[in-house]
């Protein structure tokens, strides 16, 4: 099955447009897990146990794995979403973006490798760099667009002949890029309009929006900016607000709560 | 000693503005490694040994170590540059780029765990998905700018105001955040006018320049668009051109042979 219709059905069967981010920093590991060899691990696979009902989608960040020389517990991580929570898709954040004989190898990397369904992906090497991971039918293609940061606007902001380069990038990604309908684009939640320009560029194209929670974006504006007709259309990230929830052995419990509230927060607007 | 310092340093003691690729195929290696655990890192190696009086830096591409699970050789391979030849720096090619707080475990990923030199960054985050590169003081950030793949001009190109997007880059990075000194710029080398456009910008910044040999870009264009007044701020990258020159248990032998006439034919136009 496409990532995006992946994507469909867990939006439907967990009522869910709640992503949640795995990014897993040590040094806020509840003290039973400190110090063991596969804490990353043990950490993940429980929020994730903890919170799978509740997704329409995880999303590991390869950065707190890679800094910590832990691609193993990567790949038994998405291997045991795979294996425990069929259906729930996995997007690799890796932000790729490379001429065309390296993006093939980071497909490689993404879809093989770690057998994810989707990955991030940078545009700012332009169409031949994204192509090498559409090369892959059933995968998707989650390019950059509107970032959440502050510095986001540095680039993306500026005007390219009356238009912003995001709103370019949504054009062309949707429109000339996107011919086997394997594209998403990210667009923070700390900027609501213009999550509301890019859904009128894009038509029903998925958004991955973070910046919820621990960056401070407003869920309603949100919602009401990104849904598609059918109140659907949002991957809605939060990470470091529902992983640090709790403190102790009651994490992946803590980390629930967290998760149903933004998840049932999320559809009071839909 | 900083990045630019032991750059500076490499390219007089050397006299070479060349800079190896390091983008193990092991579909190309020679027959006598093929099957061995370790023959990215040995494959590599001959070619760093082989080469190192001859070169100002060596990039190892990180794509093509994560798509082999190959993170140790990567870490070997630095290394062993670091121990047999002090005094070359080594750049990463990982070509990140994150909201902040990923940055930064993606800069410990390069500098502490790796241990490289320098790093690739992608600016389409804006400067607070730079910063935590340059929290490292003697490290250096090479900066994507004008990239040598057809795509590149797909949004590099795009005018903003009077400039195109990649001449913004070249002004916000040599100027506006480099504050340090650690800023370089990777500037194509299949784009000469566009090498000479971003030299007037930047003043002395070292530019990083892919695209000779296999991808096609022209060495005496290249050298007169780029140098400095004093005949270096070069780093002209060449990989599979050397890396594959050979075929069999000389390979090793056959890449000093091309990397040879390589910094040759670049020290002509100086």
């Amino acid at each position: 099955m496409t990532f995006i219709k992946q994507l469909a059905a867990a939006w439907q069967k967990n009522n869910s447009l709640l992503c949640v981010g795995l990014d897993p920093d040590p040094a806020k590991f509840p003290a039973h897990l400190k110090g063991r060899d596969d804490a990353i691990f043990e950490f993940c696979a429980a929020i994730v146990d903890a919170t799978a009902d509740l997704v329409c989608s995880f999303k590991p960040q390869i950065a707190y794995f890679a800094a910590r020389r832990a691609e193993d517990q990567l790949e038994a991580l998405i291997a045991h979403i795979h294996e425990k929570h069929p259906g729930i898709p996995v997007i690799l954040d890796s932000k790729r973006g490379d001429i065309g004989s390296t993006a093939e190898q980071y497909a490689v990397e993404a879809f093989e490798r770690y057998q994810a369904d989707a990955v991030t992906v940078n545009p700012y090497m332009g169409r031949d760099s994204v192509d090498p991971y559409l090369a892959y039918p059933d995968k998707g293609v989650i390019l950059l667009c509107r970032t959440s940061n502050p510095g986001g606007s540095d680039l993306q902001f500026l005007d390219v002949g009356g238009e912003k380069l995001y709103e370019r990038v949504a054009h062309l990604a949707a429109h000339d890029w996107n011919t086997s309908g394997q594209i998403s684009l990210v667009v923070g939640a700390t900027f609501p309009a213009e999550i509301a320009r890019v859904r009128a560029i894009v038509g029903d194209v998925p958004l991955l929006v973070p910046g919820i929670g621990a960056q401070g974006g407003d869920i309603e504006a949100t919602v009401k900016a990104g849904r598609t007709p059918n109140g659907t259309g949002l991957m809605i990230n939060s990470s470091r607000a529902i992983l640090y929830a709790g403190k102790d052995e009651e994490f992946a419990a803590a980390a629930r709560q967290v998760a149903l509230e933004t998840r049932d927060a999320i559809n009071q607007y839909r």
